[in-house]
């Protein structure tokens, strides 16, 4: 009796110590939006990004950039049809709204109303959906954090306010989360995060000098939590079971271009076009330094400049615009709307199931008569070999 | 006697308790380097900043771009006698040497003993002196690690090989440390740094795209001790006893200038000269931004681009070149070897007592005839008022 009861005392001191090694090695913010997402049992994953619906009053919404003969009838309604019409083609297993949703100023009176017309064919469609802000969101009656709030009660989001952790990093902003999705039913990795999605929120304007204007950064709060995600993210995947010896490929969604995005100018260093400059915030806080030093993510996919559509790769890292999406955002006259498709494909193993991401492609889906697809490319595959220069360094 | 022993005991609790408490609130690195400098008497405290020594072999070393007549005598000796004539004239309460102290490549073979020829002048002054690492000093026979490790053992440096707490963070590289200058003796700060100093390894040279060789770039985990301390100095700041309303001035010392560097170019931007282009890192990291987020640093010094000299304040920051101040290195025919004098000034409080930083002001010594100082400015005042600027956003 007296020896159960020791190994019964045992084995609950066991017990204790595995739950709170357990706990301490699992935030709740690694679990917070898994099991939510997986892969496909093709082993493929779709993500479908609108940005810049730039959405009004809906039908009393004028379209801006459009040609005269379109002008008589164009209204948000063509913005929705454009996204109906996408998301019936692509059949996408996720859908990413990357900012300036709704268009406030002096234009939309109740956003909230706004966003259910916004989204609604996302909603409609069944297929889990999520959105991030822009810097024109909070301009009508909901402040930055009420858009979230009320965001993430709609039907079939998968949006987060903030993450579970933010008051460890104090973070900025609203509409910083990190999505999950997990290896195919059956796979080795059903139980793993095999591409890890950031969210996150790229502000809106900020004061430099004291009163200086301009586009907001990604803050020190926000890289510190993507860098402490990451690394646990890396943890996980290459812990038992299943360990794996890399990282898994990451996405980052970001509604304001990073500086980086500025280096693109030449035709041959991408693919996809530049018709404006690149309006990125007016000092450089690193965010895009940090994803090289981490190697996680593969591709950066911003808005905001309505009429770059651009991908051009940068040590290993594709900056991506979308192009936007919404008639009542400026666009130009002939150019179509559009909207940027993300898919991401697993390897077979040697044991014929699925395993990690072995290819990213992207593609854009216009609003034209034919609904052009156009701009399919490779954004990164497991096996790209490095490229190999040497610089002559004096200094 | 009960009463007795219970009384030691709960006072033994507490002071334990204290204790736990101060230790919770003050990690050894907040200490580690503290009563080792203070302002003078007279509220004052100057930095001599000397880059670029490129020491070589002393006598045996050829000059670099000096005049045919100079070649015939010129050697790092003429190196030593500009900082022996320096000091002399300017009396600083620290020397720091920015970085490329010794030129380690097909020149040096014993790092040790060229170190010890370098920094010889200041370890004969008697003055506190630091020192640390550029791209070229571990050409030779020692690596960074080592020759942290060597400058350590020198007298009268207050060089450190990395900070206390470095295992914390993973700090990157070798001589990354905090120095804190009090208040002087008598006045209501003098157990408070006023004045902070972060000197941080730049690194040498990185691989970018596999085996793309280019300049280093401030890594995370040193920007991450730098947040942490200096947060932690700015809770000490305003703490009790003599709790103050605002931060600590505080300036960074870095050999490769940050990529903000390369924005001046127009003479009415800066003072002094811009010769040669900003040779920095290749991607920016976001140092310069976390300076302006945290709001403390006031300048960036500087070494690397001899040839450039100029100060240019961008976002309330002053990012400064010294100017080189070696021999053996390159130059310009006809420009003097330089160095960059510091000089912070305390303001006199309502009580006739000193204060925090008032001013902080900066010129350059030439080893010219006239051991010339030119171009005196002012760095940076408590009173500057902001600018007040507008910009105009549609995107």
């Amino acid at each position: 009796m007296e020896e159960t009861r020791r190994t019964l005392g045992l084995f609950s001191v066991l017990c204790v110590s595995l739950i709170c090694i357990n706990l301490s090695f699992s935030p709740v913010y690694a679990f917070y939006g898994r099991r939510q997402l997986r892969f496909n049992p093709d082993g493929r994953f779709k993500i479908l990004q609108v940005s810049d619906m730039h959405y009004g009053n809906g039908k009393e919404s004028q379209c801006a950039d459009v040609s005269p003969a379109e002008l008589s009838y164009c209204s948000d309604l063509n913005t929705t049809a454009f996204l109906q019409r996408t998301i019936a083609s692509e059949k996408p297993d996720l859908i990413v709204f990357s900012g300036d949703n709704v268009y406030g100023i002096c234009e939309t009176k109740d956003a909230a109303k706004t966003m259910n017309m916004a989204f609604a064919p996302a909603i409609e469609s069944g297929i889990p959906w999520v959105a991030i802000l822009g810097n024109h969101d909070q301009e009508s009656d909901m402040t930055r954090e009420t858009l979230m709030k009320y965001i993430v009660t709609l039907p079939n989001t998968l949006s987060q306010v903030n993450p579970l952790d933010a008051w460890r990093y104090q973070i900025d902003g609203f509409g910083n989360y990190n999505l999950q999705i997990e290896g195919p039913f059956g796979s080795p990795l059903f139980l793993k995060s095999v591409l890890n999605l950031y969210l996150l929120d790229g502000g809106d304007y900020t004061k430099l000098d004291g009163f200086v204007y301009n586009y907001d950064w990604v803050k020190t709060s926000q890289q510190n939590w993507y860098e402490h995600t990451s690394k646990w993210l890396e943890f996980e995947y290459k812990r038992w079971p299943f360990p794996q010896n890399s990282t898994a490929a990451g996405l980052v969604y970001l509604h304001i271009p990073v500086p980086e995005f500025s280096l693109f100018n030449k035709s041959t260093e991408m693919t996809g076009v530049r018709q404006e400059k690149t309006c990125s915030p007016p000092i450089n806080s690193g965010f895009f330094t940090k994803l090289v030093e981490r190697g996680e993510v593969k591709g950066v996919f911003s808005g905001h400049d309505h009429i770059n559509d651009f991908c051009g790769e940068l040590h290993g890292i594709n900056l991506c615009y979308a192009g936007g999406a919404g008639y009542h955002g400026y666009g130009k006259v002939g150019w179509a709307r559009r909207a940027r498709i993300v898919e991401a494909q697993l390897e077979k193993t040697i044991y014929g199931r699925w395993g990690a991401v072995d290819t990213i492609k992207t593609w854009k889906r216009l609003d034209d008569e034919n609904h052009s697809l156009i701009d399919t490319q490779l954004l990164w595959s497991k096996n790209t070999i490095a490229l190999v220069l040497y610089h002559n360094i004096d200094h």
